[in-house]
């Protein structure tokens, strides 16, 4: 096989290990450079393909590339954009295509969730169909968990840390001042349509009586007067209560509980202040003092107190795509494959990305207990191991060494194109 | 000086590193055994005073102990109970004496901000109006850093450290994703009348173009034209805008941005909600897509991200208070002075509680840059040294190992009083 470019691009929601997984695949693009030639990484994401905006990564030290490992957020730009209907917006794919050709790039690594899945699935038949030999292989990410196939996604640990500490924390907080002042607790989390953020804060404690005391996942129908009242016995029998809730709580009928009323490029709807609006039903309901927090980006940034876990593991999909393709894998995706439960042991395995694209995997019920306000054993069982080990960042003058990489763009060689 | 039991609570909103001055208290106690007794925790603080509900901590191991160091909250429980005026309620102070003569307390440690500082005054003064024999030591306690006299307060370096850094992993995030989604990004901090927490998200960045763009302080009356031109400018120019607002930010008039229109037991409004307040001014003003986050109870309970400073410092005032106390000082709190600012170097000083209590300390002017916006080099060198050094504490199984006490209550000799 002739030494062919690669091109790598992250895709929708940044977490704080998607750049783990960018090292993961440079260091071993490194490794194979009789094989491979340059990592091109998309500026922005896919949209960098489409402009032909396209970093050199090779002139990053290997220094540079060792900091993405332990560095948040996305470090050559994501983008939300998901490429349009193929039957109706071909020219997108083949301008793809094209500029892959152009600078001789053989290997697409597609860095994202379920509709970069799509995407990548689709680039893949495309070329195909066109005859352009193109070996596309898709890096999970998302703190959301919702992957099809994987036992876990890359991002989703640390997110589940974070939130686990975060509720422990605040809650001994609460506990120490409820006699005279707050007696309820709010935090609201991140997960749009499955609870797996918000199961992570169970995690907190061990169950019946420690906090938290009401998880209020998306998949269980949010009835406002049985929650009051569950608050309220709380309240009474260990004096305060503190409450995960999921920004994507909803009602039977399907209705958010916050809804802004906005939508994102993918056309979901912007979510937000659900935690405000459960903290308005206390006070109207119940009277009691509450306080609330939104953690919002935070919680999938937080690279300060990412589970080593997860560290590893969003390394070892970026090591994994560039050796399946190396292999001559095309649409596919390495998948974490739970080898054992106590002591948690796992390993890197492969997936078709036509069993992935646009699939969402939601918290199995039994992993809810049957009350649907807390964690199940079978789910303390599924998380637990997610959130072990601490990787903490290198620290000067009290602040982590997180990297901005310079972006130093390859020379176009085609015309404009608008996405 | 014979030998006396010594009497310690903890006052007003707790923080992460509170309980390691409870540690220094109790170890240093310890220590001096020949002078000192029991050291009993009021239940609750003041209250459990008030009400005779006193915390046996000589029934803790010495890791129990060594244990607070790197516990959040407040490990034998807060309170916000200001006592009453001490002409009309004249029988609480006495209360008080009755209580610390029933179980032979000869020295008084109060661990909390403005308000304890002069509770602990006053209780002083009427001992030694009445004839009782007592040491009182103020303990310095506060995440808003607005105690007078000491350089800073134990349990704001730590708030600060969180602010900062998650501010800065907040704005990689923001800044991976800003050209084709979020545009502005708001972190709502505490700080009800000083900006000083909301100040140290400056320290995430080194100022101009570099997040967060724009820090908004009480102590500079907000102008929403003035504010989203600024934000319109900082998006045009740099892709995004972060904004650190403080839950304080009010008008020209000193009306709050958010007001939630309750008071806490000091009187004081309970605020929150300032975030969101001004991001719909964003959307409706700019229409630039936004996100949210207030961290309320988290920042000021992350000890998972404590500054070791700030946690050297909180055992210090602690250790100090009881060689105060055996030093025969009464109204006195130890205070934190900076000796030199780089390298940075702090020694424990003292101070007169009638030159503490009721005292506010703001930003001074000159810590803000000139623009009101940000912090300045005067600013940065005040509050750089806070945050450095990291004190994690110890894990298992990917948690934090905070300790909860089992709080041992000594028998009671008074008949029951209503506070």
């Amino acid at each position: 096989m002739a030494k062919q470019n690669a091109f790598y691009a992250q895709s929708g929601g940044v977490t704080a290990v998607i750049n783990a997984s960018a090292c993961g695949v440079i260091e071993t693009a490194r490794q194979h450079s009789d094989q491979i030639g340059t990592v091109y990484a998309g500026r922005n994401g896919i949209i960098g393909a489409l402009t032909e905006e396209l970093i050199d990564t090779s002139v990053l030290s290997d220094a540079e590339v060792a900091a993405l490992r332990h560095t948040p957020g996305g470090a050559f730009g994501s983008c939300r954009y998901k490429l349009k209907d193929i039957e109706t917006h071909r020219s997108q794919y083949e301008r793809l295509i094209e500029v892959f050709k152009a600078h001789d790039i053989g290997y697409f690594f597609y860095n994202g969730g379920n509709d970069s899945a799509d995407t990548c699935l689709k680039v893949s038949q495309l070329a195909e169909s066109m005859g352009y030999p193109l070996k596309a292989v898709h890096i999970p990410k998302t703190v959301d968990n919702d992957l099809p196939v994987t036992d876990n996604c890359p991002g989703f640990g640390s997110v589940a840390k974070y939130i686990a500490v975060s509720t422990k924390e605040a809650a001994l907080d609460i506990e120490s001042m409820c006699a005279t002042s707050t007696k309820v607790f709010i935090l609201e989390v991140m997960g749009r349509h499955a609870g797996w953020i918000a199961a992570a804060g169970g995690l907190a404690g061990r169950g019946e009586g420690e906090p938290p005391h009401l998880i209020i996942f998306p998949e269980i129908p949010f009835d406002r007067g049985t929650v009051m009242a569950r608050v309220d016995d709380c309240v009474k029998k260990y004096g305060y209560c503190v409450i995960v809730i999921s920004e994507g709580a909803r009602y039977a009928d399907g209705t958010f509980l916050a809804d802004a009323g906005t939508t994102d490029a993918f056309g979901h709807k912007q979510l937000g202040g659900v935690a405000p609006t459960l903290a308005g039903m206390v006070k109207q309901d119940l009277g009691y003092k509450y306080h609330w927090a939104v953690a919002d980006y935070l919680q999938r940034s937080a690279r300060h107190l990412s589970s080593a876990t997860d560290v590893a593991q969003a390394y070892a999909v970026g090591k994994a795509a560039v050796k399946l393709a190396l292999e001559g894998k095309n649409s596919v995706m390495p998948t974490i494959l739970r080898t054992n439960d106590a002591p948690y042991q796992w390993e890197i395995g492969e997936a078709c990305l036509s069993d992935i694209a646009n699939v969402e995997k939601f918290m199995p019920r039994d992993y809810i207990t049957p009350d649907g306000f807390g964690i199940s054993a079978l789910g303390r069982q599924y998380l637990a191991p997610l959130i072990q080990g601490e990787d903490f960042p290198p620290y000067k003058d009290g602040m982590p060494q997180y990297i901005r990489l310079q972006h130093k763009l390859v020379s176009r060689k085609l015309p404009d194109f608008q996405p």
